[in-house]
């Protein structure tokens, strides 16, 4: 944890980077490090090259973010990258090349991460970037704003699912209390993560919901999501996000998955990637590996260059050979 | 909060009384309550007249719970009773008979309380009654063990809605990060609480959401729950509770509906109980009470006397004038 600090102060001029497709920790633990160096008396932006998720929006309101192109342009006059909640380097995707040349300060907690910075602050027994960046600001006393509390608010509640996964710690909740303390709008966080569902968001969750399979004893629940299902619903692929989670959620289930059928251009041909999740004993990471995916024990995906039928009959076969016969 | 204790630890054989229709907080501090006392040398179980939720049944496991005819035969023996989490001595049902004559010790956490115990531990303030059974142990220095914890975190996390309600204090996280630290088994509680959906439930949420209402450009949204549908899925009108919450949750919406058609044997007819929430500036109150019915501005609910069509048409109506002209 703890890294050159004064070499790191003497730095004036910074970019920001969350990993690709930010969540709330990445875009929290980022707003909250860019307001922290600004309040230092230093230059500090955002750099994203993705659409950031509804849910999220209210972070873009604290400070600047600027686009890949816009990071071109300004990348000279910049002295330190910072990246926050990147397991790996190539999670910037192509931010990469701005950075080259550029020190880097890692700040992270995934247990993937090899130090590929300059400075680097990974603790992998944190819940979320945002209490590592927590910590920081306490340890070298730099003072915790409302708006940095309520970004850091932001990534201890969306990275522990609001408390409920089993990452969570004394620590986490003593945080939680910290920057409660500093007067956090709460409520319009809560109502922004998880209060304000798009309304074909829900509609498309309810439907597979509604429509789901359970084999084995309902030990194993599925969800299939195709292009026609998307049509009706009126809703994109990406809104299937958190479902798989929904399917585990419901008694008894112990392996959950869903089955997205997209047509895929590079191919030419239906392909259908596959999100499972499990509980207990199961590790699904061994069937997502043994066709050609990845991931971990309780949280694994795989595609596979097949329509939707073939694929649930191939992943459901190996799961239930492997753990409900 | 100051309660005579030289006095209460005086007694030494106790009933404990949670709410009628005990949801976590009323089993969990029950429960916390009752071992804490037993821990100190005392007799202590736990009285309850109702069927227990499924999702809070582990805390059956922790002590002695009777009924209230087994009640009915010890209740000679017992010095002293505590209610817990009763905003109104009414809310113990029948089982206000087995304690006249006895000294009661009433901790809750409502404000509507008024202080009807010869002891009162009553905090409007405490998110739940577990954080007054807390600060309770704390302060009078009684030990908290792993199981008084976990029953204790029970309604920590249940009356705050894991943490999202804004009742959720500084307090309130101090208290789940010392709970956490005496080891309790955090996993299994939200499991139990929150990630053991009945199958029949999903489905009745999911058909009910994938089929509702939209009104007043998404403003308000209604959910409409028959014998047919009941039938359909399998479930219970009980099954519903929570559904208007989620299509409350839903972006755009300030009023959520639901409305329960179910034939009264008293009177031979169709009746359909409707409960109503809303956010911001509506007061479904005032409507709810213009029909006949009653609660709180963003909580409120009326029985009508009449087949669900028509209650539809009166209440949507009668909001639409109030809100939505």
């Amino acid at each position: 944890m703890e890294i050159n600090y004064n070499e790191i102060m003497a730095f004036t001029n910074i970019m920001v980077f969350p990993h690709k497709n930010p969540d709330g920790d990445a875009l929290g633990s980022a707003v909250a490090v860019a307001l922290a160096m600004k309040n230092l008396g230093k230059k500090a932006v955002i750099v994203i090259d993705d659409v950031i998720n509804f849910e999220l929006r209210y972070l873009l309101e604290y400070t600047e973010f600027i686009s890949y192109e816009d990071a071109l342009d300004r990348i000279n006059s910049v002295d330190l990258a910072i990246s926050v909640d990147c397991g790996d380097i190539k999670r910037l995707g192509r931010r990469i090349e701005l950075i080259k040349g550029k020190p880097l300060w890692n700040i992270d907690h995934h247990f993937t991460n090899d130090n590929f910075g300059d400075y680097n602050s990974v603790d992998t027994k944190s819940a979320s970037a945002c209490e590592i960046v927590y910590n920081i600001l306490e340890r070298y006393e730099i003072e915790i704003t409302k708006d940095i509390a309520e970004a850091l608010y932001t990534g201890v509640s969306t990275d522990t699912g609001n408390f409920m996964y089993s990452n969570v710690t004394t620590r986490t909740f003593d945080i939680a209390s910290s920057l409660l303390s500093k007067g956090i709008r709460r409520d319009m966080i809560v109502r922004e993560l998880y209060q304000s569902k798009r309304k074909n968001k829900v509609k498309l969750f309810s439907k597979c919901l509604l429509e789901a399979e359970f084999m084995f004893e309902n030990k194993l629940a599925y969800s299939v999501i195709d292009n026609d299902i998307i049509n009706e619903i009126g809703c994109t692929f990406n809104d299937a996000e958190g479902l798989v989670e929904q399917l585990r959620d419901i008694e008894n289930v112990c392996v959950s998955l869903v089955f997205r059928e997209v047509f895929d251009e590079n191919v030419n041909e239906l392909i259908t990637k596959v999100s499972m999740r499990s509980i207990g004993d199961i590790d699904v990471a061994i069937v997502a590996k043994e066709l050609g995916g990845g991931g971990h024990k309780a949280a694994s995906g795989v595609e596979l260059k097949m329509p939707k039928n073939e694929a649930v009959k191939k992943v459901v076969n190996s799961i239930g050979e492997k753990y409900f016969k």
